[in-house]
């Protein structure tokens, strides 16, 4: 994969103690996909200021384009994770007016009526951007770091799409496309699959290919075989169909048939 | 949490593209939950030697008891997932006789008659225990390394689930059990159950609660409250009923209702 990746750390207990799966991070994974970042690792913790706030700093040293944090942004006491960032990027948290604001207006009161839980939701690191919750009274987050652009999400399921969807993959930079394309061949032996895969990827590096044997239908093997590569905005890619075609072709060379 | 703790790392192109839910992840949690092993972190990379070695090696550092590595064990080039091991660990691979005859077995032919790609599922790193897949081709490994024990498992569900099921699971120091209380509380403001949770987490500082805040009916606000914490195996914990009742009494002085 090429171009400036992302990163994404989905905080909670109950994601670690299997109670609950971890939709959030296939969520945002696939939106990135799809507006073609590529995602470099998923890292999950729980509802600890320090274990968020390390997972964060380490995913910093790897100087990502964009770290997704998603989870523990609720008005209760253990949700933590905006301490957490604010200590990761030794900012102070300061109260928003204008988040303050946006809760009032949402539950037809005044702000002065605001009560402590929900003031704790306006309390944000420095410098950040807010971000309104069109579905929920936690906003998000955009932080710029360095280089990288930190987007912290709830960890709501409805909260985090509707907020990613509405106001934040606007903000990414499109880096290009996943790009896939697949086969299926049959009469090749698996052994000699796996040489012809590797050679194919060395002669186009930003290619990836990758090879799932099907189980045996009468005595014959199936393989399919997945070309993929992260092409430009602009729509070349080459590599992927030079790479695709002489697949094929050694394939069938081998006596294989191409479904 | 106290005790011992695992780490999770799950490997594949297709959980960083969202292609994929990472069940795997919470299978493996849901379990270690159940035989009281507490999981302190999951990480999740892509298909290449280095992250997957790199995000081993930094497991290693924060010396859990146990780390489960799932994925990336199948015949095809782009299974690279036991190099990887073999170089975190900084071992040779070597080709085990015994999953070859396995192997041979299942399939009802000679070890000489094995193909390359299936030879390939026979190379282990060094020292690692292989532990038989009743289900498919690739062996799961036991590895221990310094106080880690790393288990190595494939990433089909079906038979990571298997061997997990059938020879981990009773390879795993049972440290406790994840012991919980829930119970729901009306009439009682967000703002004042806060401080309430954090002063009985901290007179139990083994317990841990978690409040939910369900949306509004009839303008009543409805708070599922849940208490949690890691009992020993012996079956104490004292300071779980302590902190639950102390809970549900303060909520009741408040006005509240506990149902």
């Amino acid at each position: 994969m090429t171009g400036p990746t992302a990163e994404i750390l989905t905080v909670g207990n109950e994601l670690l103690t299997g109670k609950t799966v971890n939709t959030n991070a296939s969520h945002i994974s696939r939106e990135l996909s799809e507006k073609g970042v590529p995602v470099g690792r998923i890292t999950t913790v729980g509802d600890k200021v320090d274990e968020i706030a390390t997972a964060l700093s380490e995913a910093l040293l790897r100087m990502p384009r964009y770290v997704f944090v998603s989870g523990g942004l609720g008005p209760t006491f253990d949700d933590i994770t905006v301490q957490a960032v604010a200590r990761a990027l030794n900012r102070k948290l300061v109260s928003r007016r204008q988040v303050l604001r946006w809760m009032a207006e949402a539950k037809g009161i005044d702000v002065s009526d605001l009560t402590q839980p929900l003031r704790k939701m306006a309390l944000v690191p420095e410098k950040a951007d807010v971000i309104q919750n069109p579905v929920g009274s936690a906003p998000g987050l955009a932080i710029r770091e360095g280089n990288t652009e930190i987007f912290v999400l709830p960890g709501v399921p409805r909260e985090m799409k509707e907020i990613l969807r509405l106001h934040v993959l606007e903000r990414i930079d499109r880096v290009g496309r996943l790009v896939r394309r697949s086969f299926v061949v049959e009469d090749v032996p698996e052994a000699r699959i796996a040489p012809l895969i590797d050679e194919v990827m060395k002669a186009n590096s930003r290619v990836y290919v990758k090879s799932h044997v099907r189980p045996m239908v009468e005595g014959k093997s199936i393989i399919e075989v997945e070309v993929s590569m992260w092409a430009p905005e602009d729509g070349e890619c080459e590599g992927l169909e030079r790479a695709h075609r002489s697949l094929q072709q050694a394939l069938m060379e081998m006596g294989g048939t191409v479904v």
